[in-house]
């Protein structure tokens, strides 16, 4: 059996722990504030919200640990009998307030059913207002070094999961320029034990702090005009347009009737719509449109 | 079989310059810019947007008139198994500056299946950012007077279905203080003849000019304070939540690829979210919230 839920739980929340106090001591500036919930069919979580920092404009460091009774909905769509479920994870998203810096999203989460179905998911993945190719070459880099410590085939398959997943069908773009997404992971698709997958998850959820540290350093004193401040609220626009309308975690938890104000906090603080907004050819926006699709191979 | 689609075709066509040529006059500043688009599968439509207007800051007056084979999800959605579809109609959403002056939103379209199945839909609703009562109570007795005219239960029913449509369910809040929402109008369902069905959604299209110019009339030229301008751009979040998680017509129009440009015409210019957010007990964004219910009687 190896790691049990109880050992998962201690861990994930040991990685929002540092994750909140590393993020804190990069801002400078914000403090996390936090919210703890209960769930009504059970369990409960801890939300840190940070806001108005001085590289940080609104972000959430979220970590929950729910169980209960599967509805029947999600039995369907999981395709499985079992009604006793568990889930624990730890969940981010940063909106920082200039545009040279990149949104960042990390995800990391464990699941069972019944207590015999076990799996592991989660992911972390960039969305720069402005596609910068050496920072998005770093941070391809940084994430295949993780996953080829645990499997030669992870980034991989990961990274074309990432391109499927973080698709704006509508608009025929990606939401960035992607990352790792792995879902179901378990010992018989992998060859590696429990442990294993969950030590993976752990190096995954640490990277998050370097990678964004040395993202946000190499950005953060960047000038910016009011143009290019208005590029990053319209891209924020696409940011709710991807969230709202496909992401199975914001719908998931929106059906089930999550906690509203956690699930909600990946929205930035202003997002903007301009009509028919095009931009001049040649542009760095245009430039940075024409990276978001699926299949670049950043390393 | 009474009135033709290409006569509703030409009557809405009517209606959507009418709209645009006052709504001009009412704002005194900004022109709408016109796009015309063809569909693929059949048809096309004439998109006019204005933005940056003294009174409007961002609006749509779409009219379009689509045929051709509908989508195996959409047969099974109505559970129907004709296939030839023919749509037409015209959509408004209007952002106004001022947050006094209400958003508002007026559909009417026609459907036909096989040239055999037919019927109407449409409805007006408004989304004040602070609820007037006594702009609430004209708005609902205009609206009612325009039904009244045509079935002494239209406006009861069509005032029920506006409340439970305009729903947003993850916040338990209405989008606004709704109006009407009718839809499959057919002379079985009525007792009304199809050209009394159409005469009836044309009156409720003329109705929006004068309607939304009292309700400007008596807002736009109030003074706001920053924090007032902060609130509208929260109650914008709530109408980007609303549109993207659960109007039909947007869900309808990315699930089919529209033209995506008009479809999201409806997103606000700016949009906000603030975590957490909750309005001091008694102010006035404190009871809008309060008004924001389902089954309130405002004539």
């Amino acid at each position: 059996m190896g790691i049990t839920k109880e050992e998962i739980v201690i861990g994930y929340q040991a990685i929002q722990d540092e994750i909140t106090k590393d993020l804190e001591l990069l801002d400078g500036k914000a403090f996390f504030q936090q919210e703890l919930w209960n769930r009504e069919g059970g369990g409960g979580g801890k939300t840190r919200i940070i806001q108005d920092g001085n590289i940080l404009e609104k972000g959430g460091v979220n970590f929950s640990a729910v169980q209960g009774k599967l509805p029947q909905a999600i039995m369907d769509a999981f395709g499985v009998e079992e009604e006793n479920f568990f889930a624990t994870g730890v969940s981010i998203v940063i909106h920082p307030n200039n545009p040279w810096v990149p949104i960042i999203h990390m995800n990391i989460r464990y699941f069972e059913l019944n207590e015999q179905i076990r799996w592991f998911g989660g992911g972390i993945d960039l969305t720069p207002h402005y596609v910068i190719p050496e920072d998005a070459k770093y941070f391809h880099q940084q994430v295949k070094s993780t996953c080829d410590n645990y499997h030669h085939s992870f980034y991989e398959d990961f990274k074309t999961k990432a391109d499927d997943y973080f698709y704006i069908k509508h608009r025929d773009e990606t939401r960035g320029i992607g990352g790792v997404f792995y879902d179901k992971l378990t010992p018989e698709k992998t060859g590696l034990t429990f442990d294993q997958i969950y030590r993976f998850s752990c190096d995954l959820g640490r990277s998050f702090v370097p990678i964004y540290k040395e993202l946000v350093n190499r950005n953060r004193h960047k000038t910016f005009s009011e143009q290019e401040k208005e590029w990053q609220f319209l891209r924020r626009g696409r940011y709710v347009e991807f969230n709202l309308v496909y992401d199975s975690g914001t719908r998931f938890g929106l059906e089930t009737n999550g906690r509203i104000e956690s699930i909600l906090m990946s929205l930035p603080a202003q997002a903007n719509w301009a009509y028919n907004f095009q931009p001049i050819v040649g542009s760095p926006e245009y430039e940075t449109l024409a990276f978001l699709k699926k299949g670049t191979n950043w390393v």
